[in-house]
């Protein structure tokens, strides 16, 4: 094994992807921006051509120069193996991957004697597509990347990591593999698994029912909309962290129905409070805390131009947006667009958007 | 009781408002601004004194004519009550309500020797607010608004309520009372539940695991930071219907557990699967079906002014907008800004955007 510590720390390739999908031609894409080497594998030679001629590396031949750093950006399914087959296939190089879930992969690699060389990762980024056709150098600008040194990771292998997603423009954030697998538990697999139950209720309603949807019920069950195909490997792979906390929200479960069949309004104040706490925690704009917010509701006529006239008179206001959202009026061609704003300035936009013609409530 | 089969089928007012909170007031403004003459009572002189000076009405002093219609815009808790005495103060008058659930106070109003004057109603539309103070002319404009007789509702009471929804600007909907409140339990009540559950997870979230929560995880909880106080009206008045939706989440429940714990990924892709169906079953655009869309995000530095010149972008492309969501960048002063277009629009979008510098990727 050859000394990882007298390495030089910073990350100035080649680097090697293996597995050209949305991910890893992201990656590509945003380190060729940079000026670094990336070389190309896929077992798909029409994934291999479309990265390549987006301009994401240069598929391997097998003369090019060994690389500095492998980025593993295969399907969940695949990871340990692949990581395996870098740390052998590159034995001076740093290994790292790119997957959902790290303990399970870990658990596999752990026993291979260059495990040194591995730090695993995972950047908090995607979208509803997998191929390459849709990669995109600006993936990954100003999203968490999670970076996850096992006990025995080298520390320059954790730093070259590091410097990999800050040279996509995402924020690392250092994470062990378990406590990354919690976390991600928490905010993404099990919200999503919640959504697609409360999209099932959707799914057999009686005739007309569907009618009476607010922006509400789309909210919850939007996620749950996206293909299952990735997620029929990522949820087995995170079963364990996944299981304690639908346990938690099946034994909340009890106490809600309980609360709803005794007539307890306490029990459901707790249960309702509780949530309210919860979205109040979740990091607000810039990682800083939560800011309250208000919203301004404007009726929109479904014009082309209108949408870009709203938002040219709110700038005009002088009131930053904090988010956006349409919800698109059933009953005519338009859409109710609501602004979220700082609390202290909806007043002055509302009563500004009014005074420039706009109907609008708050 | 009166023949209200005689009376003439326009409503033309006056109206008296029972509750000038949020709805009453909008309500008020809505049928003010159709020059139809408008009572209003709340036991509150504050809101009482907002709403009229906001142009909703005028207070109530005993020597009013008589209204053709009264609407009772009171709490979940009052309403059964309030619509009973507005019954027997008012013996020519047609009543509504506006709560969000209608079989509890149907059943207490249905003894009522003139029940047939009473037609049960409910707009979707409300905001975080529930005073007075944010009221507007255009709170109803394009959402549906649920008309809900019962066995014994007089026609013509019905088309008055229905003229109600259409003068405010909503979509008048005809739903029996108990085929209402089962819709709303599925399209509103039974998803803010499961989004606190979910939410109320986050509360106890270990120090930093919130920092990986992407836009999923807050459109799935946003209900849920709503004020509890009006759902701990809302929920015990549609127990039923709630808890036997809640019945058939924890046997979904159930099923997604135990494939979890087998590792069987065919009944795990039959519960994502319901899901992908139960979204798709939410209706789209304008009540029509749903048409397949797909994203564009664009990075937005959070500079006054991006966003209006990105509208304009986008204008300039001609391309519709059919949802926005700005997912802020947790690492700089930025967003990503998700633009939601026409399936068959975006790559023209995407290059548009790019080719006028924009950092776009789909």
């Amino acid at each position: 094994m050859p000394d990882v510590d007298r390495r030089p720390v910073a990350l100035v390739g080649p680097v090697r992807i293996v597995g050209a999908g949305l991910l890893g031609a992201s990656i590509g894409l945003a380190l060729r921006a940079r000026g670094i080497d990336v070389q190309l594998e896929d077992l798909d030679p029409a994934n291999l051509r479309t990265a390549s001629g987006l301009g994401a590396g240069v598929p391997v031949t097998g003369s090019e120069p060994e690389p500095q750093l492998v980025v593993v950006a295969v399907p969940p399914d695949h990871l340990a193996r692949v990581i395996e087959g870098a740390l052998e296939a590159h034995p001076q190089a740093f290994v790292t991957d790119v997957g959902s879930v790290k303990s399970g992969p870990l658990a596999t690699v752990a026993e291979h004697a260059d495990v040194a060389r591995y730090c695993g990762s995972h950047p908090m980024a995607g979208t509803q597509h997998t191929g390459p056709l849709t990669a995109s150098a600006t993936l990954f600008e100003g999203r968490p990347w999670a970076v996850t040194p096992h006990a025995t990771t080298s520390p320059v292998a954790t730093q070259v990591v590091t410097e990999l997603a800050e040279l996509t423009g995402a924020m690392p954030l250092a994470f062990g593999p378990d406590e990354h697998d919690l976390a991600v538990a928490r905010t993404s697999h099990v919200p999503h698994l919640m959504a697609a139950l409360v999209a099932g209720r959707l799914a057999d309603a009686p005739e007309g029912h569907l009618a009476l949807s607010g922006p509400g019920v789309r909210d919850v069950t939007r996620v749950a909309g996206t293909d299952p195909g990735m997620w029929l490997q990522i949820v087995p792979a995170n079963a364990s962290a996944i299981l304690a906390l639908l346990g938690q929200i099946r034994a909340d479960l009890d106490r809600l129905e309980s609360a709803i069949e005794s007539g307890d309004r306490d029990a459901l104040r707790g249960v309702l409070a509780n949530g309210v706490a919860g979205t109040r925690a979740i990091p607000g704009k810039h990682g800083g805390p939560v800011r309250p917010t208000s919203s301004v509701f404007v009726h929109v006529p479904d014009q082309p131009g209108n949408l870009a006239r709203l938002f040219a008179d709110v700038d005009a206001v002088g009131v930053n947006v904090e988010d956006v959202r349409i919800d698109h009026d059933p009953a005519r061609a338009g859409g109710q667009v609501e602004l979220v704003v700082d609390e202290t300035r909806v007043e002055e936009l509302a009563s500004s958007l009014d005074a420039r013609g706009w109907a609008v409530h708050q």
